[in-house]
């Protein structure tokens, strides 16, 4: 039996901060090796990223797991109690940078692969794509290896990602969708001048305020069947101005928004450019428009996927998981596009943070809930 | 006689940037002395002033004088074409920091005043009140020479303060009045959060947005029989957040406003708290707002000493000077809390740019309009 609380524990000790592979792939590619995987590092750009499958090349029923072993940085490091990278057990808890999010996952889903291909070979394949560029950019990350596997006729008939998604309980929720995630960047453009004279000046403050109070206060909708309301965030508004006898020549605003199904990133786009054009045409002034779309909004409508990993996750940990679509984004945005695509992992509550630890038991629970998916899969 | 020009020149080379005395009160208060000006420093919390009168103090018919020696910085010294010390002529300008604003001003009142009472003794006093705080904070300057007056029992009847009124062409206008001049500070505090979840922060941002939106966005009034309308602008709105996916808990906006006679600092102090307050109600953030009351307005309604101010004009410069209420605010504003106060002085287009200058012409032409102005006030 493969142990994926050890696993858990080698990865942590690896210091795989993005871009930093750290070790943590190259550890991997050992154990999956050994069990018969073959496996191939696809690296982009000065990132590492693992591709391994057991089984056919691109057999009919091909079984995916997706992870990252890139972790965000320590943060405060005296504020730690135990070493990052140390992974230390204390009171049944292990700690460190990635405890969560998300070595324990990956761990998981390898161990419990390692050993179902060893003790019941499948009819089908089992396919491990493993990136360590998840909490930067993602550019050259899920997306290089799904590259990768379109150049070399590899294919996943299905996929899991091993993200921790469950908010305070074992095994409570599980995600069958993602909002889209978009951040766009105002410029407002006027006229500078002196306060005592705001006639001969365009001031751009007005224009600005209106445009993100009529951005703030539209209902993007009301949520759709499967995902709750999309949101819109106003971030940010600066001008750099301290002098109050001024009327600045510029000043720039940014909102966030993270969108259901009901929109598109290029719907949106549409959306904030009419509105500033609008302001633009109101206050006479130049409005322009900077729009980065971070992922589409995805869903993989309730179906066999998710219900052979809601029955799995109830019959080992006895909690039956809602299919939720909250949350940021994952890896899952890019995998969508290849396959259908849900998620489940352990409780995440102290992914990102100073001490963040998993419950050793949870690891255990986690192999077996991801073997019993193999087992149904296959069955 | 004594000339105006020279004196202009001997001011322009102290460099009397605020609050450094830089020599130009030491110089006046010789000239005065030796004309029998009973001369005072005033000096109070490092700045320094000058109160001169000639008569007897408490007369029934003292008319005044108020300017200021302090110059503002010379800003970009390799752009400048001259020293900005030097009080170089070229073709008729004299240039200089100070050449306008308003060290020709002073020159030419105290000129006017010394062959005045040499030539003409009137039955009366002339009362000179010199700052060297005018162009910063003016907490110790003009301010500082009213609290010495009232403290020792003198008064002036009337005051006309010399600054720079004509924007273009020599007489072309006198004020008789000025807008007042405020700046609120709003800071909204709400709960930080991230972007993704912006149900469980508390945006300021959009508060922020609102409010500002309703403060430009009101019209707070038409203007009055002497004034044009009140202006209020938004001079800055700042957040000082890069993290596209946090919700910040801060953000700060900034307004001044420039107000006529329909209005007061603690009118407008108790309409911009009224916004805050409608604002942090329904956006359930807190609206913070300090305020800072530059001036009051004020006005001398058009009358004896306008009409006088106004005729000496006309016969020495051959054109009847507009009444206005426009512009920054100046020292008027304190004056009119003592005695009927209007302002006239020569074209003020190059002050605080570089290369400052006079036209040499000017300056006679000034002191010519004072000397009429004082003839007939004493008449
Ligand atoms: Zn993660
Ligand atoms: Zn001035």
């Amino acid at each position: 039996m493969t142990d994926p609380i050890a696993l858990t524990a080698d990865l942590i000790r690896c210091p795989s901060v993005t871009p930093e592979e750290g070790g943590a792939l190259v550890l991997l590619q050992d154990v999956l090796s050994q069990a018969g995987f073959d496996c191939t590092r696809v690296d982009r750009a000065g990132i590492s990223n693992l591709f391994a499958r057991w089984g056919a090349k691109g057999h009919a029923r091909s079984f995916g797991f997706n992870g990252h072993t890139d972790v965000v940085p320590v943060g405060d490091e005296a504020a730690w109690t135990t070493p990052p990278f140390g992974a230390e057990i204390r009171e049944g808890f292990m700690y460190g940078r990635g405890a969560t999010d998300m070595k324990s996952g990956v761990a998981a889903f390898a161990a419990a692969a390692v050993d179902f291909v060893r003790d019941t070979p499948p009819d089908g394949a089992i396919i491990l794509t493993i990136t360590g560029d998840e909490e930067a950019d993602a550019l050259h990350g899920t997306t290089a290896l799904l590259d990768h596997m379109d150049q070399c006729g590899e294919r996943m008939s299905v996929c899991l990602v091993g993200e921790p998604t469950c908010p305070n309980r074992m095994g409570e929720m599980m995600k069958i969708g993602r909002r889209g995630s978009m951040t766009a960047w105002f410029t407002v453009t006027g006229v500078q001048g002196h306060s005592a004279y705001p006639h001969r000046a365009k001031n751009p403050l007005p224009a600005m305020a209106r445009l993100m109070d009529r951005l703030a206060s539209h209902e993007l909708d009301r949520g759709s069947d499967h995902f709750d309301a999309s949101t819109l965030a106003v971030v940010a508004i600066d001008t750099g101005n301290s002098a109050t006898n001024v009327i600045p020549a510029q000043c720039s605003g940014t909102v966030n928004i993270r969108f259901n199904d009901l929109h598109s990133g290029a719907s949106l786009s549409d959306w904030l450019q009419a509105q500033a054009r609008d302001v633009a045409a109101a206050f006479g002034v130049d409005v322009d428009v900077r729009i980065k779309i971070s992922g589409e909004s995805f869903l993989t409508p309730p179906g066999p996927l998710s219900e052979l990993v809601a029955k799995s996750v109830a019959a080992e940990t006895g909690v039956t998981p809602e299919m939720s679509t909250t949350g940021g984004t994952s890896d899952a945005r890019f995998v969508k596009d290849h396959c259908p695509v849900v998620e489940f992992g352990l409780v995440g509550k102290t992914m990102h943070q100073v001490d963040e630890c998993v419950e050793v038991a949870q690891i255990e629970q986690l192999k077996a809930v991801y073997t019993r998916i193999l087992t149904d899969y296959f069955s």
